[in-house]
């Protein structure tokens, strides 16, 4: 099943997509977030998508499809390339971060290039979203705790990550700084995790084109990782690194600037279009 | 006032303290969190006292007293005497991470050191919790963000934070790594957050002895500074670093190591205590 969440920012509702049709379910369930999914709120869906008569839909905006994670953990320099181009070192265990839960908006939302940012990069991303507690698992389990996955722009702010001190979190977390959906595609529906195809498009050139088979530690290993310094819970958000071909690795580099247009999308996800807008033009 | 969370943990009960004595809140609001302080909950707990009539309790156990924060951003190295004792060059502008609000416990609850940790410390810090966003705000309306303060232990295992690999979040979010509480202290009880006492007592020796006045950035400026990078919720914590006196700055290295205890407080804001209990012993 692909699930998602639509209608006004704010105020979206949740939503199933069966057979490339849309339909709603907020006189079902309340939302896609933690307790939906700790609450087995993915066999509710089930069971209501079989039932049937659910009023079919067509989303006029997609909302991110998982509300208000509890938190975003980022794998840093996780392809092979990636790590090249960035003149850094190949990672001999994860590169872990955090983005802020409040830079999360929907896929098609514009990015807001922050004030007197002139460093503001794209990330297509593959998204893991936990499903059950986690804590101490082995990469042999590791599947088990996951409940699917998402398409994520892990946007960043280089100047912000990388000169103004220490830690990359200032450079991850702006507003509209993770754009997550359209849809939270559950497991079953995505045979490997490590073998999809993903992409993403500036002004229609395409910079990024990517396969997660190129990634250092794949989906299980990280989220065996992780689960080794903290519980992961459900609905906590797992983006696993981005492909060669980002801004900051081009020579000259290049940054997004008002009025950039970006596309992204992975095998089996779907696709989202970012529109960019400066701060100062808001 | 002094607000606080009481009862099992996972259920816990609003509560605020007058006077010294601990009244219920549980029968008129529903938790200490991100919408309490967004729908005004201050106000309303304000009248609900000065109506009268509240239940006076005796708290068996605090919980954290603030539920789920949005996020938890710390700022490193933030006290002169600290960055020098860490061996790092004192930061020119703020260095900022994150934990994870999983790892938020009740200020009394037990501190588990992670399986395989050998290099878990303690940080007495003062953390201010946000009462309203705050978005590109100046220091000089800084202050008008912030619904109050509230002790916070930031627990660190400094191995996973410097040795396993580029970023600090590592070591920083392991379950139980942020014991906070017991009190929130709304602002108008504190008249200056940055000339506060606090201290440390590890096994009742005096470790940490410090004054928020050795600030290098002040309440202030942190809360102006992170405003610039994101949007600051209700609820966030803002943990402002730690003084002189953690594990990692004494000759040797000294490290925490089941059966020990720790209590800490701060002036005006409570004390707590923690046991510090091994993974492998629980």
């Amino acid at each position: 099943m692909k699930l998602f969440r639509h209608g006004v920012a704010g105020s979206e509702r949740p939503g199933v997509m069966v057979d490339d049709k849309h339909y709603d379910l907020g006189d079902h369930i309340n939302d896609i977030n933690e307790d939906f999914l700790a609450d087995e709120g993915i066999s509710k869906v089930a069971a209501l998508v079989e039932r049937g008569g659910l009023k079919e839909i067509s989303p006029d905006r997609f909302g991110s499809a998982v509300h208000r994670p509890g938190k975003i953990i980022c794998i840093g320099l996780n392809y092979r390339k990636h790590a090249e181009e960035s003149g850094m070192a190949v990672p001999t265990e994860p590169v872990v971060f955090f983005k802020a839960s409040s830079s999360v908006v929907g896929p098609n939302d514009n990015i807001i290039i922050p004030k007197g940012s002139e460093k503001t990069d794209w990330e297509v991303e593959l998204a893991v979203v936990i499903g059950k507690k986690a804590s101490y698992v082995s990469e042999e389990e590791a599947l088990d705790y996951v409940a699917g996955y998402v398409l994520h722009n892990d946007v960043s702010e280089r100047a912000f990550q990388l000169e103004r001190g220490g830690q990359w979190v200032k450079g991850k977390s702006c507003d509209t700084f993770a754009p997550l959906g359209p849809y939270l595609v559950t497991k079953d529906e995505v045979k490997d995790p490590n073998n999809l195809k993903l992409w993403l498009t500036l002004n229609g050139e395409k910079v990024q084109d990517g396969n997660t088979d190129d990634f250092i530690f794949n989906v299980q290993e990280v989220v065996s990782y992780l689960s080794q310094f903290m519980s992961l819970l459900p609905g906590d958000i797992i983006s696993t690194g981005t492909p060669e071909g980002v801004g900051l690795g081009m020579k000259p580099p290049r940054y997004l600037v008002h009025g950039d247009v970006i596309e992204l999308g992975i095998e089996g996800l779907g696709t989202a279009k970012q529109n960019v807008v400066a701060y100062e033009k808001l």
